[in-house]
């Protein structure tokens, strides 16, 4: 027989019935029955229930047994009596008679429960994580994530994509977070970089003439911590491709991206359409670029309806340049309570109060309601419900001014509604596309243009467009939303350097400053550079989805803590002072 | 039609004669046949014939065309004349008759040429390394690493593992060579360290209960340059497994390469018979634990048949402890001019010599020549004649001393007979497992006990092993050769925490050393370990067998040059002093 197991725990089932079987794994659960010792024999794969009556030889070993114990027991598998069958647990007809037992790793006593589902402060669960980690909701996290992340790879050589590895000790790469630096021993006082994201090389690889890359690739930013972020790395599903448009890429990254969600949404709905929307659009329709569709409400401009109206406030408003009244409509929430409370929600997140009309059954029907309704008259109230198609037991939001200064608020308002409502879908994944982000963006303090994402991307309409008004020019330029949170981004890449040199120019760098940063890129680009575009998802967020979680470390083996520690390696930690001579550097003694 | 292709430059075949089609890729070579311009049109799947005459409307412009532009074409597909079909070509039935061009992408002066076979200094292929990409042997290296690692992949999920990712950003790992350090930001003062493999990591992984793991794992080391490893990184199949004995670590990986080899070996023969062969044996046979097994030679031990012999050096020798005379059989090397080339070799190598003997026609018979047949005399000759099996224009070398003075030198003659006297086959991979390395070995100067191989390996025996002569005790640690390269390297983990603080003492370090070094995994050891074992695959190196390469550069992406620098991306460099003093750090002037 084999030295530790003839079978894993979750093999045994009636068939093996008077069979001498060998089993190894952790003391799950041990229960003291009156002289006969139940053990829940734990191994990855499942759990069986072995036994010890005190006929066994081994009988005051197995009463030694604690929580976690590694094992390895030999024993006679036998039929559990009918009433005693667990129809929950694949090993459930049978139980295993112990007639020998080894314990292969014993254990401490253990500052983190496997067994049930006690909550540990996060510090003592990844200290202890390997403890942590034997837990089943991470054992089906860990798997999870290892199993959606060898579906995208399969998916993607489907597609004809090869995956290719970049350099991880590299040069400083142009994402616009914070590099990990890297002292190299060989020049000291020089330095490599860790990759924000490999950008520079797939578009290398393409000019390289390689036509379809992917890379599971990891990404390093020294981010300052916040709780749905790693502070140090994170896995992006990263492709490009060569001679494509943008409706190639999402052609391709689609297929790939539905089918991981259908195959592990574990009964969710995955959508089907994926609508493209407008950046503009997005942000007046849901006040976000990562729009949740599964919240049906969609605002909409009603500033006509206020313009010389009796409500002052938004009269007077519309009277400056640039301002706008946005309405959310708000179906089933027509009642004062609800408004009141969606009122006080917009004070605390700053705003001076959020406007609303609700219509009731009133003397004559329907009947609106609500302050606003008073000031503006019967008319345009019923001009505005018909605009947004509501009715009775509806309400109505309104909030005004420069959007800028509302569009967010608006947009968690909408998240709020949709939830309170219970208009927001669960269970469900929907996506969209939101295409046609501005390439520029001015600073409303300095007055300086700059780039509002990526400074790569191709603007629409090329060198002609840039000849315009920077602010008019949107980029081939993407974004996939997913129930409210960013799943990929991508563009279609600036291949032409004339374009590239003006579209940095127009954001204040000059030639040379491209040549110094981007000289990698700027020089391939002088050697027949392809039309190329591709996109990046980010892994962890996906898995994040898939999972039910709301916190990265959930769905990561070995995370650090928000302070970037990793406590059970110790690190970071104090170089000798050898390393940092070999290095050429000596640290500054910091003041506490 | 798409913006940019119907159709790859592989795919138009006589199924497509007649056809209006859009091709886009790089102009391989432009000839101009009297007005007629032929263009091989270039991408990652083929090269197609296109050809612009001087009634095409586009002339003037395919007459600009230069080596690697990047253009797309519209045009006729034609049928070649039967006497200009390139049948070595998929595209060779057809042309293109060019209607309508674009250069997506034109081309300065190429520092390096994609067509031909011209050779170049490696810093000019690394420095423009997207065009050395572009040449045929490149996009051939690189498809094949990208599949070989594919195969991988696929062959291990087979096998019921699961990949999981290992922090990259971590704390220090014993593997003993250099670390790589990144300062942290949020804790001044204090490093990270890239991990040399994620040894500790996978290990946890185990004790974490997952059973069964892989990774293809970028591992970083600060190593000096040299010509076949990278100077920072490099690739390896990483795998783990829990409740395993070696062999079956052994019964796991073997399918797995043996399979990746047989996909890939385009025609060469693929052992599959591996013998396992012990350390000790390896050496006395060949030399070193990392034989060429395609080389039949097998050395042997022949000193009884120099002792008291007439060749005095020899029988001398002898009188010492620890020493032996070891004979290199080499058939068919039976000529003065081989023999004394070889004895000129091993001088060359630093030994006074190689003694030898062969065999030829004489007018007795077989006669036996060389001065050592004189001095040893013919019965002591035929003696050894017999033990080694040879005959008629056969030749044995001979080499004496303590083992460790010339087993390498031995090895080395072994390779170099086998070739010169095409002895060892070429066209095949042979493997070996190599077995049973000691744990300890004694350093010569200092005579202090020291680890021979990797610390954590399970001593054979366990505690009571470690009781007796430490340079007794062998491991369950293994390699894996073929054809003259360390391939894989793993072991059975020591995972009792008694028996490693005993390993660890016997090499000097006491038990605070040990938990100081390693607390992560010792930490873990205390709640339950299993036992657990694995292996990993030098990634790069197989993929340089695979493509009959000799510097690991040819199978790797963006390689840094031997100075570890990245002339294309101008890594590493100097940090701003804002970074400098974001990280605590001050660079210490170098003295040139």
């Amino acid at each position: 027989m084999h030295a530790y197991r003839s079978h894993t725990c979750a093999d045994l089932t009636k068939a093996n019935v008077g069979q001498t079987v060998r089993l190894a794994g952790w003391v799950h659960r041990v229960r003291d029955h009156g002289g006969v010792l139940f053990v829940d024999l734990r191994d990855h794969y499942g759990v069986t229930q072995v036994l010890c009556d005190s006929d066994s030889p081994v009988f005051a070993e197995v009463d030694q047994l604690r929580s976690e114990w590694c094992i390895r027991i030999d024993g006679e598998v036998k039929a559990r009596d009918e009433s005693l069958i667990n129809p929950k647990l694949p090993t459930g007809e049978i139980e295993v008679y112990i007639r020998d037992m080894e314990v292969l790793g014993a254990a401490q006593e253990l500052p983190l429960m496997v067994f049930g589902d006690q909550e540990y402060p996060e510090e003592t669960r990844l200290r202890y994580r390997y403890l942590d980690l034997r837990r089943e909701v991470m054992q089906r996290n860990m798997t999870l994530r290892s199993d959606v992340v060898a579906s995208m790879r399969r998916r993607m050589w489907d597609k004809g994509f090869r995956e290719y590895q970049t350099p991880i000790i590299t040069a400083s790469s142009p994402e616009g977070a914070r590099d990990f630096l890297v002292p190299s021993r060989l020049h000291p006082g020089k330095f490599y970089a860790l990759p924000q994201a490999p950008q520079q090389f797939k578009q290398l690889i393409m000019v390289s003439g390689f036509d379809k890359y992917f890379q599971i690739a990891p990404c390093f930013r020294d981010e300052d911590p916040r709780a749905d972020r790693s502070p140090t790395d994170f896995y992006q599903l990263d492709m490009e491709m060569s001679f494509v448009t943008q409706q190639d890429v999402f052609d391709t990254i689609q297929p790939v991206l539905e089918g991981v969600f259908e195959e592990f949404a574990d009964g969710a709905k995955v959508d089907k359409h994926w609508p493209q929307i407008s950046y503009k659009d997005a942000a007046l329709w849901y006040g976000t670029d990562k729009p949740d569709l599964r919240n049906p409400i969609r605002m909409q401009v009603v500033s006509e309806h206020f313009r010389g109206s009796g409500f002052a406030i938004f009269a007077k408003l519309l009277e400056q340049e640039g301002t706008e009244i946005r309405a959310i409509p708000a179906p089933g929430g027509g009642s004062r309570k609800f408004c009141d409370r969606m009122n006080a929600f917009a004070q605390k997140e700053g705003l001076p109060g959020m406007g609303y009309i609700f219509w009731r059954d009133g003397a004559d029907g329907l009947e609106a309601a609500g302050p606003l309704a008073k000031n503006i008259g019967p008319e345009r109230t019923e001009a505005i419900r018909q605009q947004l198609g509501l009715g009775k037991g509806d309400a109505a939001f309104f909030l005004g001014g420069k959007p800028k200064t509302f569009e967010a608020v608006a947009g968690r308002a909408r998240t709020v509604i949709g939830e309170e409502l219970s208009l927001t879908e669960t269970n469900r994944f929907a996506f969209a596309w939101i295409v046609d982000f501005p390439i520029y963006q001015r600073d409303e303090e300095t007055g300086q243009l700059d780039f509002d994402h990526n400074p790569f991307s191709m603007p629409q309409g090329g060198m002609a467009a840039l000849e315009g008004d920077p602010l008019d020019v949107v980029g081939y330029q993407y974004d996939l939303a997913c129930n409210g949170y960013e799943l990929v981004s991508g563009a279609i890449r600036n291949h032409k350097l004339d374009t590239m040199y003006k579209a940095f120019e127009i954001a204040g760098y000059p030639a040379e400053e491209v040549d110094r940063r981007f000289g990698g890129m700027v020089n391939a680009f002088k050697f027949g550079a392809p039309p190329h575009g591709g996109c990046a998802a980010g892994i962890d967020r996906i898995v994040m989805l898939l999972a039910s979680e709301s916190n990265i470390r959930e769905v990561m083996m070995f995370p650090m803590n928000q302070r970037a520690e990793d406590l059970m390696m110790n690190a970071p930690s104090e170089p000798s002072s050898d390393q940092l001579m070999e290095l050429g550097l000596r640290v500054i003694p910091q003041d506490d």
